[in-house]
């Protein structure tokens, strides 16, 4: 017997959509039929909505001190709005700690979350010291392990981040032999460095100087060498949160020409430009990359719909407004992130329906790249045998997104005001109803941390 | 109840495979699911096979007549060999005769395949004559009557199947806005006249001149041609057989700045180079545009592996040994085509076995989409409700192709030899089983045609 | 003893410029010093000007006649105007008719213009036939004649003037086996005539849609198809006025991967942009290809600073006001061409002087280059032993050009009322003043045609 | 009267060529013409042979100590050297200490080499410390007093030279403001150090290491990184020793754009290529960026003909064999560099002679652009008023190139063995001959300190 059987759905996978009925037994997608007739505990109308696989963020900062300064949300709540925007899955960052290992570093932030994540989760590692080189030693294991990504920074020298282009280089050609895919946050940290200081030496501090001080040609020029390294070395790489035209181009010029090069982008650089920062909470708006002009926005768009932006991810990162406000002074002293995981894939799929891309397309780079590049077999899809993380989205629903309806522990959104069309009415977590027409419905602990496979791939 | 169950089998779909019991009924896909104990009239067992959906060939040639021969393959043979290779969707050619409509002539061609098909099947309207332009006002009811793509050639002014740029770039714009999708075969005509001329005046008449009559920068210039037309009248286009890499620079150059620019590229392209016009059964290889040298193949399957070619299609259209011998002394009076809808997705399943591309690479561009850019909604994926085309896989199987396991009634094959790892041990067709390991198992007239929707796209 | 002795000017090279006395024997220049205490017939304050060699137009058009409408200068009136502008060279066209051979199309025009022009002057044939090929076995003597250049349309098919791609590839290699530099006219024939139709059609005559029945892509596209014949065919090609950004790209591209591709481009195109098409004297401006818009000319002017642009010339082929006129009701009637061939030298001039190119850059293209490129080694510089082709540049000279200081027999120039800074003083021709402040001083067959070498190069 | 006078000869422009007569008068050119009937203290028959203007070496290091080891050549033997190649004007390098000043730092070097050398010099400021940006406030009195090129790193960082990217950026800015043009010398520095260090680990040590440890794509990083922030910031930069492909297409790119980016090359990279380094004096051809493979090499050569290359210069840097074989052991201890600039222009030349370029463009990049770029005006053509820095070049002469000829204080030379076409007979410095077929004839003190002008450009 079933546990819940949805009737008269429309499921939307990144090739299509077809009508079905959807049955879910201990956890996972059972059955997919045209008309059901088991017998079920729960009975779901899904007449006239989509059912979606939940959607995958490769990208959330959660519990994260950041410069001496904690993010809003730790895996409870950051989870929690995850869930209640139909995001059934989140991969977080380990940062190793100079002179740390890879199962160490991942092991530690495993007991962070554990009892925790209202919704499964996973950890790339920050690699942030080799050892010299012995750390190389450690990919094999951390392959085995189900550590199948890495996280690099071409910035935050002065943060302990950065890794120089020679190491960088070396984690490329090392993980690639392990099937582990290497993500990279690609600026230029001398250069950004040179124009903060410049700035402030001139007195200019609000957040239009955020902006300023790393506006495209900064960011283009470490997605371009990035790329550059990629194809040399001919190793696949994964650009986090790419936010510019020119770095674009350099991804699909790179893929134009065969080289396995990924590029993430996020719902803020689709959404806003680089006005907001004049705006008087522009501090709210603070990440890095900064998001940019209106050209480069355009650009991300056009490149979702051709396949050269692979993935939308969050980059979530709340602070709240107290925190927020410290900067106020001073750009460089505000921290920087924004909330996203909840907002994203209604916001995604919003657009889908507006037109700017196809649902089929909001479901392929929110829910199933995600999940086959950072090697989640069991994620991204609705299929038989699948965890049954499942969003059943309202395509008629209106939303306008105020603080009040999110379920991140900070005390804003960038996306106040956001009208949306469509929204998830319910979301399952492995079976578990998680959200419920506006309610969190979940609980800590329901998440569990997922072992990955190693050699994602788009191909 | 079931028709047909199958247990145990392991679904591919272009974002994942999942294992899954399929079960049919009524020539539908009714039921996909992990462990059903589901009545069947007939149970599969599917235990370490693929279930996959049947390829959909958006370009082959039956019962046509080219240059006063007419092909080896009716709409029986043809599409009796497309059963046994696992295509069961076939697109076809209905050629306007001047004065002719667009209805008229795909009407035409409808009741010549009536009865005679195995598999399902469409049509794409090659126009040859726009009437002045009034032509332009049938778009609408052509895309009304399902006929959702057409076909233009940039070639062949003397056989009366060219369209000159001016109307080119008409029926792209009327085309678009009715969501009909132009193809364009795009070698550069009066270049390839003119080599022809000076080779024959030379004495040079072996089948390598064909080859050299049209090599690579002479299909470039029209598929750069083609898509500069594209992008600068904002539409989409799709390049049929794709064979050179300039020509799919230009389509990758293209994508990379957002423009809807598909191509096609076929396994004859992918697995020989132009050497084979050197050997003594060279005419049997002469096809338009000719196969190209190496870096052309080798730059085609990188394009398969970074989505700059979307499809992967045949352009069956074989000839006998005799009518290919009529060219022995002259390349010009060959006639032009190779058998291969029975080869191509062994072909393309095999390569991706070996690792050239990924098995959901390989379903994507043989099925999922041309399913979805050819608009038709109930083909290419295994997913409730769509037609039961089915592929029970066996990818351990060995199978070396020779012209006796071939069902074309042509009598040769240049695929001659080819050692294919895995291979269809059944396939159905609406439910039908029509190929039952080795053998054609279906009849004529079990293919219906098939009615599209309009907006084919992938984004 | 020195005829002239020009006392402390300054001469301009591509590469520098040098103060110099300059004298000038039986009309060539004889000495170049510092301070030269030489005996002369006359000697002439140069202190405070420049002294230039006069400008190689490359491109001009007299008697001719378009569409049965002669332009309004012949050799003696056009060649005045050049005179009179600083242009001490002209190279005109013989347009080969159907069955006629090179020389003696040539000689044809040897014949018209003797006795007739001012200034010193030759022929780039025009090839319309190849006589199935048989011409081709005329370029070794036509090179043998000093006949050192072709041009080829790839437009104005109804005037029996275009040349296939076929044949032109066949013109593109015979050529460069003989030194002989192939001048294109690159746009496309048959989507303009398709849109002329389309606009004509819906009642759209005026001379806006001119410019939008040839605009930026329908160029762009033949700049871009010639170039791909060029590097596919390992030869030179020179494109004549060229007018858009995208055609530009092209060249420049093959010029950054080391091929000899040449454009050049007119003044108009870099002083206008196609908003005058809606002035009340639009048809004045109407010339193929047309004025294109702001980005392009931008982009022309870029290309002159970095050396993508080798050459300007005029494209000089003025028609009376009653002449245009009759294009009134419809631009299709309105015969192509503007006058420019007495401005181009002041006007490149009076640019340099504010900024927007070097002086030596304005001598280089409009000089130095089309005498190297052209094969007339005695002209475009100077230096000893080079005809005494000279203009003395008052830089400090202020002229509004209007048309009562014009000297083509036309009857109102486009450049009217631009205003220049620096204007020539005087300009010799072989060491006759044939222009001395303001007034025409030379006469009728005081002009010579040149022979000219093959080979031409700038590498 | 004359000093010296040239009869006969032809004089080679960049734009063309032309029979003159050359006088000379106190150290200048003082007059060019026909056939000079003048008198003068010495006449030189220059029948048959070309009067050039000597070259302009911007790049050679003289007095330098690199890693505790000096060059061979000091500013007599370097200049000695120069001079019997043709070459009469050198910049070398005055690099700032920490601390100091411009022209504090450009002064010891003048004083370094007044009295000793024998053509005249300038000198590049290597910047290496911007005193907090406090030292951009000098560069307008640098440019005032003649030093108008300034030269940064992107390598060398533990020897104290690398310039980081932010500080880079700022010189860019600042530099361009005062017409200061900035050198810079690309690879990108840490991936060569972790390269280097994995080779020692690995006892990868002999001088095809020093190659791999930094090859094409080590280099072609920073040259694309130092193009990006030209363009960004829309300013000039002038790359020196530009070595590979890939660095080549971005400055080609960036040029095709519009972009006064200047790429300078080295005989030693277009005449050899990368498996010298497997000789057994491989060590002799070590210096840095090391000599790339033959597509670097014929890449550079397409750029010479097409532009995109604006100079040729030496970077002469002779080390003994004795230095030289410190390194035996380990790669890193090769002293870095070759000698070159006594064969520079006869390389160059006798290429030209050859066919690889013209003789114009030999002249072009070895002597005219070099002057215009670094603001010489009264260097690098042959023209009144300019300095007599004259090349009787002898066209027929063969000469094999072989240590004992040379005239550096090294003890070998990289072209040992090199068959020319064509040498200087006689080299003129200021009017006062400095080699006389085959012998020096110059004195330590004739060269004199150049104060330049800013605003170097070629466009």
């Amino acid at each position: 017997m079933l546990d819940i059987l949805f009737k008269r759905g429309t499921v939307v996978a990144p090739s299509g959509r077809f009508r079905a009925d959807v049955g879910v037994r201990d956890g996972r997608i059972a059955l997919l039929g045209e008309d059901l007739g088991a017998e079920a505990g729960e009975l779901v109308d899904a007449g006239g909505k989509y059912i979606l696989p939940g959607a995958v963020d490769a990208h959330v900062h959660l519990s994260m001190i950041s410069n001496g300064v904690p993010t809003a949300d730790d895996y409870f709540t950051g989870t929690r709005a995850a869930a209640c925007g139909g995001t059934t899955t989140v991969i977080d960052y380990a940062a190793q700690r100079k002179g740390q290992g890879i199962l160490e570093s991942v092991g530690a932030r495993i007991d962070m979350a554990r009892g925790q994540a209202c919704v499964d989760y996973a950890f790339h590692c920050i690699l942030t010291d080799l050892h010299g080189g012995a750390l190389l030693d450690e990919f094999g294991a951390a392959a085995a392990a189900g550590i199948t990504s890495f996280k690099c920074f071409t910035v935050y020298k002065r943060e302990g981040l950065m890794m120089a282009d020679g190491d960088l280089s070396r984690v490329l050609v090392a993980a690639a032999r392990h099937g582990i895919l290497t993500n990279v946050h690609a600026e230029n940290a001398d250069l950004l460095y040179s124009r903060v200081a410049s700035f402030l030496a001139d007195g200019k501090t609000s957040a239009w100087y955020h902006y300023l001080s790393r506006p495209e040609f900064v960011e283009a020029e470490a997605d371009r060498r990035v790329v550059h390294w990629a194809k040399a070395l001919g190793v696949p790489v994964y650009l986090v949160h790419l936010a510019c035209a020119e770095g674009l181009e350099a991804v699909a010029e790179a893929r134009g020409q065969g080289f396995p090069v990924y590029a993430e982008t996020c719902p803020q650089y689709l959404a806003f430009d680089s006005e907001v920062y004049k705006r008087p909470d522009g501090a709210n708006f603070v990440c890095s990359p900064p998001i940019k002009g209106a050209a480069s926005r355009e650009a991300l768009w056009r490149g979702l719909r051709t396949g050269s932006v692979s993935t939308v991810a969050t980059d979530h990162c709340p602070f709240t407004l107290a925190q927020k406000a410290v900067g106020h002074g001073n750009f460089v002293d505000i921290p920087n992130g924004c909330p996203g995981v909840e907002t994203m894939y209604p916001y995604m799929l919003s657009a889908a329906q507006a037109g700017k891309i196809s649902l089929e397309k909001a479901v392929e780079v929110c829910a199933a790249n995600p999940a086959r590049l950072f090697g989640l077999p069991t994620k991204g899809a609705v299929a038989p045998g699948l965890d049954a993380d499942l969003v059943l989205y309202d395509p008629d629903a209106h939303v306008t997104v105020t603080q009040t309806l999110m379920h991140s522990s900070t005390d804003h959104t960038i996306w106040e005001g956001l009208s949306l069309t469509g929204y998830p009415e319910r979301v399952y977590a492995r079976g578990a109803l998680v959200f419920d027409r506006g309610r969190f419905t979940g609980h800590a602990g329901h998440g569990v941390y997922c072992k990955r496979v190693p050699g994602g791939a788009l191909r």
